[in-house]
């Protein structure tokens, strides 16, 4: 996984461009390169929720007073077209500490992704505590070594059957072995997923890879049996401190599952081993489900 | 803390009460009732938060498809007076499973409250589970029998000077005598709060008092020593299903402080031990914070 093996394009950045429209107003473009693409085909492909919210954050951030999306609270409405679509930004505090923008992803005149962000300012490396200022943090999650994590790879769902590459082959997604049983059809019981992430590409992390990689794991409901595409209804993260180069840890879990809801809690931790983003995210289990008795 | 003992009187939902005002438009008021006042005074005293979404639930739930408010997401712009105010709904979606609206509580044409509802249907009560639906459930919170816990009464900050009772006067609020050091003195070094809640007024809960009882405790910051008023900047709740006649268990924690934010997440769990709600908040630590050496 070192670095100089990486290619240098520039998939995710373009994939999450905005191009200014008018006051408030940018073109952008759900990309295919980042669509869960069904095996059999499901009619469009989703492309990641992650993905579409670092688009709108770019949109957001274009014209904020503060450097960062402290908190970020996304409503998933629509599945969108691999189409152009508008994002609109309004602003609605400029604060000294915070400032609040309402943003949405329009596609046919209808509302796709509505999103609610407030920014501000974050500690920008491990030297950047002021004196005295209070400080904690819980515990870190407990992943094996890089090396002995399973490369999640191209899987099944990820490509579609005319050979097109999906979200899978942009992403560098390797699996703490302990949550990929489900793989093999023997689910751990646990909704619980941990690994490492990058992207393939050559790129560092930064506020919208925190995006994306607070949605980058297969559901944590596969560990408990279910399959299937799993629609994020609402995701909320927070970023924490801007996040040093390198790969991510990810660790998502569960607490609840019923109704046909799930809640799934992300935490994402840097290569410096510092506490960057959390999110948490109510989705439905997927259609497909099979349960275990 | 026998349900006889408690007046049946309607504070709280005379306080969260709103009235449709024309089209999508609702008059609500910020009650005093439910504000903390801060000795010496705080101009004006801020409502406590999970009271305010919970009126601007109201508002959105009076023209809902569906019966509850299943993800909110609000974000803090402003301090509300405490003077007549407006809530605007405009719904974005009607859709078989989830419906989402935009709302806004407004005072003098600025926006005071931004928040986004997805309503849907949630299991209505233990045995509401569909057969060889997915279900599962994390480890409840561990508290001591609600009589071994400290009643918190009007706290330092609740009451103002001149004896005007505020939010503390019509919450009851008995707390895990492990996570109340802070009161003498000697805050515990882990930024936890645990307790029991109801109103002091006869009211089972429901989705509104739900929306403060995420809200309800002491800010788990007081457990490391901060102190002084944790105004939340951005605070999403989600409610996973229809909570039995009772008091509340809420089991809050921080994961991360730095940078003059912090988060705080709350579980809670019903009378009938089911985890009713979730909840995650980022909020400013407060400016007269003492910080532990």
């Amino acid at each position: 996984m070192g670095v100089t093996e990486r290619p240098a394009t520039a998939v995710f950045d373009e994939a999450t461009a905005v191009r200014p429209a008018g006051p408030g107003r940018y073109q952008v473009r759900p990309d295919e390169r980042f669509a869960l693409v069904a095996p059999g085909g499901v009619t469009p492909p989703a492309v990641n929720g992650g993905v579409m919210v670092a688009t709108v954050l770019r949109a957001v951030m274009d014209t904020s007073p503060h450097p960062y999306p402290v908190a970020t609270s996304a409503h998933f409405l629509r599945v969108p077209q691999l189409e152009p679509a508008e994002v609109e930004v309004t602003w609605l505090k400029h604060g000294r500490t915070a400032a609040t923008a309402r943003a949405a992803l329009i596609q046919d005149a209808q509302v796709v992704l509505d999103v609610t962000v407030t920014t501000g300012g974050l500690p920008e490396g491990p030297g950047a505590i002021a004196d005295g200022e209070l400080t904690w943090t819980g515990d870190p999650p407990n992943l094996p070594p890089i090396e002995e994590c399973v490369n999640l790879g191209p899987w099944r769902g990820t490509v579609g059957t005319d050979g097109t590459a999906g979200y899978a082959a942009h992403v560098d997604v390797r699996m703490d072995p302990a949550t990929t049983g489900w793989r093999r059809g023997e689910p751990s019981g646990i909704p619980e997923m941990r690994g490492y992430f990058s992207l393939r590409e050559r790129r560092d992390p930064d506020a919208y890879l925190l995006a994306l990689a607070v949605d980058a794991l297969p559901p944590v409901v596969f560990g408990l049996g279910a399959a299937g595409w799993a629609p994020t209804v609402e995701l909320t993260w927070h970023m924490r401190a801007v996040p040093a180069p390198g790969p991510l840890i990810v660790a998502a879990r569960s607490r609840h599952v019923s109704g046909g809801w799930f809640d799934e809690e992300a935490e994402v931790w840097d290569a410096a081993g510092r506490l960057v983003a959390q999110s948490r995210q109510i989705a439905r289990v997927g259609r497909s489900s099979r349960p275990r008795a």
